[in-house]
């Protein structure tokens, strides 16, 4: 890898910067940003690389391209690009779903043009380039996407640079993926703004104080209901229908408890009560677990 | 205080047992339990006091009793201790939640015993004497709740003695207390299980590797869907009510989300998405935050 550009420096970018500078991965790093906001803190934090003012300087000085903003975004720039990028350049993105996504890259960006998606599992619920970090992609899972378009040699190159940055990588098609993170992680996270909007509606109709006593759940879910609201709605909009699927099952079984805990239903509940422990022996028999729980933050 | 016998040795009986001895709060301390595993363990960690064999014993020796076993297990011993106890002798719980408790007490405890109930802020997804330890209620919230006989003196007696364990003490009725855990603490380990329980049924269906990828969200769920049955099956039957207007107006805020996110309605999913962050702010401002989301876990 000769040059890479990042276009977006927030948490996610501005790690993967000092990853890449760190490790020595690129011989230089572009960045683009067009938030004046986060080119001033990149500034005062001196993070490595050059911030190009046109998205052509930094394009066609490039071998690898990676997309780190929100994923509303995706379309404008590759709109841009088209008209300056050549086929030798690979482009991946770091967007945490992916069907949407391939129908954007399919539609708008110019004919010959590789672009394989990436999803490092991996974030946090504070944003901006002054909180990334080297270290957060180690030993994290990042997802490529394969295709019926790509080539065994870019994957082959995008699997090498996530496994420098210190990734373990896997490889899966759209559909995969997003079936799967609908459920590890949208909606854990959907289901986290909804409690603590359902425990802001609760507070402003009983006038109790009960952020003062939340430490018993609810404070840990105010914590990823912090995370960035432009990623996120990208998300939830992006994989609406696996999501929504997935939102019917979690009401269907939720009302099911509901009907147990009514009916006092003692063998019903204490069965899924028990079963449900069994998948934390799993998640720590897969070694996924870790000493505190941190939402796949760092 | 002089004595205080712990009714059931678990995760919090034994961290009391633990305080308790090492603050020298009481001068003696019995230990009435049940089961012979944690008798053994009991014996083996070489914990303080003193394993009574009859409640009996222990009950005539205390000025203070503390019950610490599973909410369903407190009638039967209320029948029993009826037989023996004096009304110098005060009661306390740690039960997380109260209505029930407060009506179980009312129609089965000896008249013109004493019962306050308490519950402290705090627990653990593991149970058993081995896991206590002596600082979980340090600068943790205990409920103690007042009702119509409660006398100030008792209340007083009672607050010391949670203050020497460490916690902070704040006084409540049994209505205002089921209500506010019924949001923030009763929903959450609700909807962490039934999250577990729907990727249980998603990954069943799919036969997809998800538990591999649950770094995302998933896994910290499980965590808490790991916590005691017994415990949870009786908080969840003995609040059923306010539980249950809580899946309500949960599932109310659920299909909303739902709605805007098949309509792509940006401006009201945005709107919400924002809004929540403000509980955290609200959280971090009530210093109710803490390095690493715990789920009120030490």
């Amino acid at each position: 890898m000769k040059n890479i550009l990042i276009i977006g420096c927030g948490l996610l970018g501005s790690s993967l910067l000092r990853r890449i500078s760190k490790k020595k991965i690129a011989k230089k790093i572009f960045i683009y940003e067009k938030s004046k906001s986060n080119i001033a803190k990149i500034k005062k934090l001196k993070l490595p690389g050059i911030i190009v003012k046109s998205l052509k300087d930094g394009v066609l000085n490039s071998d690898l391209i990676i997309f780190c903003t929100p994923m509303s975004e995706y379309k404008k720039l590759i709109i841009k690009i088209n008209n300056f990028i050549s086929s030798k350049t690979l482009i991946t993105d770091i967007g945490s779903s992916k069907i949407e996504t391939s129908k954007i890259i399919k539609k708008f960006l110019k004919k010959g043009i590789h672009w394989i998606q990436s999803h490092p599992i991996t974030g946090s619920e504070v944003s901006g380039p002054e909180h990334g970090k080297d270290n957060i992609f180690d030993n994290k899972w990042c997802i490529i996407i394969k295709e019926k378009n790509t080539t065994k040699s870019n994957l082959n190159i995008l699997s090498k640079f996530w496994k420098k940055v210190g990734s373990k990588v896997v490889i899966m098609t759209v559909e995969k993926h997003d079936k799967i993170f609908s459920i590890t992680s949208h909606l854990p996270h959907l289901i986290a703004y909804n409690l603590v909007k359902s425990a802001q509606d609760f507070e402003k109709k009983q006038s109790y104080p009960l952020m003062k006593f939340s430490a018993g759940g609810l404070r840990d879910f105010s914590r990823i209901a912090a995370s960035n609201e432009i990623m996120w709605r990208d998300i939830f909009f992006n994989n609406k229908n696996n999501i929504s699927k997935a939102i019917d099952l979690f009401i269907k079984n939720l009302n099911e408890f509901k009907k147990d805990i009514n009916a006092r239903n003692n063998k019903s509940i204490l069965k899924k009560l028990i079963k449900t422990k069994k998948v934390r022996s799993k998640i720590i028999r897969l070694k996924q677990d870790i000493d505190k729980p941190d939402f796949g933050r760092n």
